[in-house]
Parts: structure tokens; C-alpha cells; sequence
């Protein structure tokens, strides 16, 4: 049983070339983050420290936001966002997209620990827009948004449309606060840098195992009292550890050999959804990607896709993806986020794996 | 101002022998426990996988329990034990000793995260006895007992004591759960295995960078359905990182190393402990250790004897401790906790040490 489950990951994995990703997720990545390190440099202790305050400050400095913390995770440092802001405006309330990463990965951390409601904003296949905003109905203390927006296959508005939420709710006292998990990701469709994609929001979470490829861990940019109050979550939260170095010193590692890759994985995105686009059934979300990140949504069962993949891996010796998640009975889709490996596959193999795939499909709607 | 504030603290590190602990808190700790690491082993991811399975069950082994969680801190994994045993009952109230780690070193984590209400067993000099327990006033959930109980110096009841509570309160209907931060540590003196320990209680937590000495993280041990109710709130907590192998492999690596030197290092704070005793104006407490830490309490000022204790490792070559902390106007005092620096300090240079230390406390209280 666990093997058939298996089999087009399996299939995945044992293709010469795998199309997403920067590589497995495997020891080595925190090996290779160390090979430079002699040693001797002195742990971080409970956010104190030569490691943790270069880095932070590296980092505000990088989003050009006054303060930064760095935070074992993206959900903790989130939550704590929210509290913060909520607790300074006195209404336990934020708004977010329904597919927000708090509403739908946390296990409802936000409202169990923190007692904050959330407002969902926006219909949850499209992203949310000024018209959203301004047709709230509830005060809140904090609107969230996510850029790109990822369960949608990483979908953003035009930066006009952000700098006008931004404008209205500066305007309204409703704080902004970025989920930035791929931040870095989408600097190349704005054309902006990091710090001006910051400077229309109060708040900014960044991520470094995405994008990024780091072991885990994120940072929380914002004004320094704002850094202040969340250091003091932190501890609550049990994120105070006594040493973060491991993450942090393969966040800074990977920061710098990949913070200026993002716009060749975002090209890359571009080229392969278009290749997508060609094939029979199949359909990318957004058509065109705006960071390294894309949906691929497909006319066909799971299970016949399954084997339809794992056979085109075996023919061409390129893995497209591992997982594919059911979209009703007769549809099935998969999310697609490109790194390092993109770079590493040779066209004509990659050209090679589509008129394969194309032609199974094609030969599918025949039958 | 800040040269003069390090002054022993710089003594006690240029020093040749440190006495206490394990050596630098560098990042060579991390470096060593990965020596062996090939790379290609996988992370585990959010929770699963072969490293943190693997962990996991030798550690529910070792203390005997059903299943076991690993955390990246002991603040999370008490605060969740807390609230699920408080949420099981239905009575958001735990009891504790005054002193203890969720008390007060934790920004009131409990309190603001979970809204559970502490009762403060037993005078704080005081370990929390039977009658304590059965004289509490109120109905709690659970009681948490530290052993040994850290910030007076890591005192401990007697097992029949420890008996007689966990016989009480399994009739009473209250969970006991155990504060092992230094569990490993005080088993030589009881006599008795992990498992015979943790048999008395319903949950408990161990920290892998005390008597252990890794890099960070900890283990929550109790019944299956506890501990698949911890892994709901370590999402919640922001703690079910993608990887936390940085920790659990080197807890793991250490914890062999080391698990079985706690009867030295126990045998060595005895030794310590007497030639403390033998000084002027100094006493120890315990009087005799029972497990691999003490405080040392001076009768003399804060200031006076940071000079005597700075010129002492200056004569004899070995660091005593590099901090002091004020207790009253003309009193300090130190904690003491032993590791593999101890079993490296070679005989002679600390009886010397006791010997330049005694006379210079005794000059001092001539003059």
C-alpha cells in the first residue's frame, strides 16, 4: 500500500534531473551552510549575541525596517505580529485571506493562544484587493497580506494596488503587516528592492527555508518597540531559545549565495509554465507567474496523472513533481517552486520530458 | 564601565581550568556532533521522519513512557504539558514551587498564553514536601515538581517523599508532571533508573543542554494521547519547525556521550562542595550535593569578592565561576554545575586554588 502511494515520488526521485527545488532536503544542507565556520564563534544566548545581532541587523537593515528579530518559525513570529498590533489598538481582531497561512497551517494558534479573531477578506481563489479592504465591515487592529499569495499558485496584485491598501489603511490606524514567507521571490516582478516592498507595511515576516533554502527560521522586521514587545512573545512562546545558531548560520549563508538568484528562478518560472501551457488539459495558475512559484492544474484524475508522470520521468529522465493533490473527481493539481535544480536541467532533456508528457496526454483524450 | 562589569568573567575564561560545565558554548559544540554526519540522511519534516522518530522512541524508552515528543525548548513543552492536563480536567489551575522555571523565567508564558493560574507550593527556600500538597486549599490540575529544584541550589526530596506525593495526588485525581531539566543529573543519587523516576509521574520534560550539553531542545514524555496532543500545540506554538534536526542530532550525539557521567560529575560537586565548605564565610547549598549542582553563598560583598575571586584564578590557574549574584548587602552567591571541565582539572591546581582563595577570605576578615 505504502509503496503504490509512493510510486510517483519515488519516480520523482530517482530522475536524473528534478525540475523543482534546490536539491533534498538532507543533512548536508546544514553541513554545507557550516564548512566555512572554525568553530570558535560563540553561541547566540536566549537572542543575545554576536551571531544573532549581526544578523538581525544585517536584516533590518536589508528591509530597511528598524528593528529585526529572528524567529524559529514564520508561525510563531506571525501570531506574535498579530498580537502585538491588536493589543496596541485594543481590538482583538485582523483581517486575512481565508487561505491565509494562520487560518489554514496553525491548528488555529492565532485564536486558541492568542484569542484573535480573523476577518477573512476576499473570495478564497482570488487575491485580495482594495475593494476588499474598503468594504470591511469590522474594525480591526491588522491587515495581513501575503504576498504572493501561495495557495492560489502565488498570485500578487500590481504594486499601485498595494501602495493604495497601504495608503487606506495608514489613513483608517489599521496596521499592514507583510507575510513575506517568499518575499524575496517576488522583488524581480516588482522590480523594487526588498526595502521598498517594506516600506508601505508597519510589519514584515521573511522566511529563509523557502526561496531561500535555508535549514528553517525567519525574521520580524519593524519599528524598534514593535522588536522590542516581540522578543518578549518570543520567550513566552518558547522560541527563546538558548541557541538559534544552527538556523541563523544557514540563513545567512544561503541569504547571500541565493538572495540574487530570484530573478533567473523567476524566469524559469515563466519558461516553464509556458511549456506547461502547451500540454493537453493542463492549465497554469497564474498563466503567466510573477515569482518562482506557479500552480499546475490538470484535466485528469490523480491517479491516471500519477502514472502518466511517472512514466514520462522514466522516458525522459526529469521529474516534474513528487505529489499531486485531487481537485474534485476528475481533476488534480500540483504546486511548482523552482531553485537551484531548474537551472541544473538541460534543455533538451527538459524539452524532451514535455513532447513525452504532451503526447501521453494527447493519446489520453483519445482513448 | 562594561570592562570592569567582565572583569571576573574575564578572569574566569583566561583562566587555563575552568570548573564548571562542559567548555565553550561555541559553535564547535554543533561542529562535533555532526562529525559523523555523511549528509545524506533527510531531514525530518514538521515532525516526521526517521531522525525525529528515531529520537523519539529511544528516548520514550529511556523514561519508560509510551511516546515522546521532541521540542526546541523546555518553556514550550511545560506550557503545552500545563494546558493539556489543565484542559483534560477542565480546571485551568496548576501548582508549582515559587521558583519554578514557568514562574520565572518564562514572561509569564502560562499565564498570557494559556491563562492558567498557578498555586506557589512550599516557601521558596523550601522544596515543595507531602504536606504542601495535602494542605493546598485549591484543586489543580497538575502538579509540577523541578528535580532537583534548580534555584536554591538543586535540592531534592527523598524518593519515599516523591512516592508519597505521586501516591496522593494519582488518588486525588492531579497529574504530577517532572521538571527534568536535570533529570539525567540526579539519578546517581536516587539510585534508580529514568524509567523508575518518571514511573511516579504522568508527563515529563528533559533538556538536552544542561547535564547534557547540546546545542539546545527537549524531550515532553508521557501517554500516546498526550503526546499527540503536544504535537497540536507545538504547531500552535510555532514550534513544529520543518527541521529540527540541528538539535536533536547533537542532543542525541551528547546524550551518549555524556548520559553515562552523571555519577562523576555528581561524585565531583560532593568533592567541590567540601573544599568550599572548608573556606571562611563560605557554605554551600546543599551542604552535600545531590546531583552535579550547588550554590555557593559568601558571606561578603558582591564587589570585594569579585576582586578576591579574579586574583585567586590569576594565582592558581583555575576559574571558579565568572558570575556572582547579590544576596542582601554584604552576601553573594554562585551556581555551580559540573561537567567534563571538572574531570580536567588536575588535583593539585584545585586544592592549590582553595588554598590562595581560603587565605585570602581569611586575611580579608582580619583586616
Amino acid at each position: 500500500m505504502l509503496e503504490k502511494q509512493n510510486t510517483l515520488l519515488d519516480a520523482y526521485k530517482n530522475a536524473k534531473y528534478q525540475v523543482t527545488g534546490h536539491g533534498k532536503r538532507d543533512v548536508s544542507v546544514l553541513l554545507d551552510s557550516l564548512s566555512n565556520q572554525t568553530g570558535q564563534e560563540e553561541s547566540d544566548m536566549y537572542g543575545s549575541g554576536h551571531i544573532i545581532d549581526s544578523f538581525q541587523e544585517k536584516m533590518a537593515a536589508y528591509l530597511g525596517k528598524e528593528s529585526a528579530v529572528f524567529f524559529p518559525s514564520g508561525t510563531m513570529a506571525q501570531q506574535i505580529a498579530m498580537r502585538i498590533w491588536c493589543d496596541e489598538k485594543g481590538i482583538q481582531k485582523v483581517a486575512y485571506h481565508p487561505l491565509c497561512h494562520l487560518e489554514i497551517h496553525e491548528e488555529d494558534g492565532l485564536k486558541e493562544l492568542h484569542h484573535i479573531e480573523p476577518v477573512l477578506l476576499s473570495d478564497p481563489n482570488k487575491i485580495i484587493k482594495m475593494d476588499d479592504v474598503v468594504n470591511m465591515k469590522e474594525d480591526v487592529s491588522c491587515l495581513l497580506l501575503e504576498l504572493p499569495q501561495r495557495e492560489i499558485g502565488g498570485q500578487l496584485p500590481t504594486f499601485e494596488e498595494l501602495q493604495g491598501i497601504s495608503d487606506y489603511c495608514r489613513e483608517k490606524g489599521i496596521k499592514l503587516h507583510l507575510d513575506g514567507a517568499r518575499l524575496f521571490e517576488i522583488l524581480p516582478f516588482y522590480e523594487k528592492t526588498a526595502a521598498e516592498v517594506c516600506a508601505i507595511f508597519d510589519s514584515v515576516y521573511v522566511s529563509f527555508y523557502k526561496g531561500i533554502g535555508g535549514v528553517a527560521g525567519a525574521i520580524l522586521a519593524g519599528p524598534k518597540d514593535f522588536a522590542e514587545k516581540s522578543k518578549v512573545w518570543k520567550r513566552r512562546h518558547g522560541g527563546d531559545l538558548i541557541s538559534l545558531y544552527p538556523y541563523i548560520l544557514s540563513a545567512d549563508f544561503y541569504f547571500d549565495q541565493r538572495v540574487g538568484k530570484m530573478e533567473e528562478y523567476y524566469k524559469g518560472a515563466k519558461e516553464l509554465a509556458a511549456l506547461y501551457n502547451e500540454c493537453e488539459g493542463v492549465c497554469t495558475l497564474p498563466i503567466t507567474p510573477v515569482s518562482n512559484m506557479f500552480h499546475v492544474h490538470i484535466q485528469a484524475p490523480k491517479h491516471e496523472m500519477e502514472c502518466i508522470l511517472a512514466d514520462t520521468y522514466g522516458e525522459s529522465g526529469v521529474g516534474l513533481t513528487g505529489h499531486l493533490r485531487e481537485n474534485g473527481e476528475n481533476r488534480c493539481f500540483f504546486e511548482v517552486s523552482l531553485g537551484d535544480n531548474y537551472l541544473e536541467v538541460p534543455n533538451n532533456n527538459l524539452k524532451k520530458t514535455f513532447t513525452v508528457l504532451n503526447k501521453k496526454l494527447k493519446t489520453r483524450t483519445l482513448v
